[in-house]
């Protein structure tokens, strides 16, 4: 394995972790407020995969980071500007169909990406991938299904699940807007440059969202500034304060 | 001036600056939301007297407890459970309307409680009563007018205030409900006991929801919990995550 920019490689893991951890807070949002209680607890188990997802990631940062700091602390004590995460992931659930389909969206990524990073130069990255893989690929299978459902379904599910499309398709570019960290990570056999799985992604969401009867926008405008840090949603602040209210609180608290 | 119980002193003080305290912060979360800038700039104003009285009102809370606090660190260092606020007053703002209908509610209390106050036998109450009256008189009759032009206003502005005071309702009761503590500070001449000035309310705020043609329900039940400590709603730990963030992240922190 070449040597590696340890700098490039801590922004890789924590841009993963990010995205499973904000994702993971948003889903458990719905805990004891989804429509039916089979969809309430499928929700909540799929928060829990994302925060154990999570802990393997931000365990493998702050080893790289090697500053003495546990996962915990990588997701309780640090703030806005220090979060790699997709801006898509912080923005509010809205409905539940916005909820499914900003899942599907995310799910359908993972599904592609995650299979690649298995074979990972870096065996620590590898191992998450791997252990992340069959999860993600239950939950595309279930988050598809539903999009199906609901957009091919009543006259009120497909108008919300067409304006949940459209609210949150300017956030789908960000995940294949690559740079030199990706490079560097492709460069070093680490992981693939995300820039390069767009056609793949968009014939699987192709597939689905035409099942569901939903009309993908023209319009490729795609927000950035999550996964490099520059900037994020004022969303991310917010959850931030509740993600993190019994560290910040109780600082060393423990249970 | 009769010894007072200095405890129960102290939470019919809390009570004053923890009502002004979390209306405050709620109303000021409409600052660049409202719907016309006008309003936006009245709830802004609106929030900064109520924050304003809660200076005043957390200072003198601190002051009696003679631990050496400041009106910050109450507003800031205390969790949930410490807080004495009404349940009213921490309810999710809703739609402006629902906003609106909260402050007339609020406001219509205050206009008759905090004059009485203005003689009290504490000198300290006294003071604060009187700084405070005048903005509250504006208060009222701001959100009376406002209340009167929605609830007679469109079909939908008029059933969306109708669902606003039948969600609000069960949350007046508690302002009348008095306790052992108010019956201490009525026997010792400095606050009168709240559950004697219904009858002035129901006849203020009955005018202005019979002009604004609004029916009052019937239920009285009444919510209880947030002024005697006893339980507040899920409501109020999620708006302090927002209120106390920045103390909670940053301890000590000054500009």
């Amino acid at each position: 394995m070449a040597q590696v920019d340890q700098k490039a490689l801590l922004e890789f893991v924590l841009r993963q972790g990010d995205n499973t951890l904000v994702l993971g807070h948003r889903v458990s949002e719905w805990c004891g407020h989804a429509p039916v209680l089979e969809e309430d607890i499928a929700l909540a188990n799929t928060a829990l995969d994302l925060i154990g997802q999570t802990q393997m990631w931000l365990g493998l940062a702050a080893e790289i980071e090697g500053e003495g700091r546990t996962a915990d602390d990588m997701a309780f004590l640090r703030d806005a500007w220090d979060f790699r995460n997709l801006l898509l992931v912080e923005l509010p659930n809205g409905d539940f169909g916005r909820t499914i389909l900003r899942q599907f969206l995310f799910d359908a990524f993972s599904a592609i990406y995650l299979p690649l990073l298995t074979k990972s130069a870096d065996p620590r990255v590898a191992e998450i991938a791997a252990k992340a893989t069959k999860e993600v690929a239950y939950h595309l299978e279930r988050s598809a299904q539903t999009v199906v459902g609901l957009g091919d379904g009543s006259e009120e599910s497909h108008a919300r699940m067409q304006e949940a499309l459209d609210y949150l398709w300017p956030y789908v570019g960000e995940m294949f807007a690559s740079d030199g960290v990706d490079q560097a990570m492709a460069e070093a056999g680490i992981g693939p440059d995300p820039a390069g799985l767009r056609a793949e992604y968009d014939a699987l969401i192709g597939r689905v969202l035409s099942e569901a009867t939903l009309r993908i926008p023209e319009d490729s405008f795609a927000h950035k500034g999550g996964r490099n840090g520059y900037m994020h949603t004022e969303h991310l602040g917010h959850l931030l304060t509740q993600l993190q209210w019994l560290q910040r609180a109780y600082p060393g608290c423990e249970w």
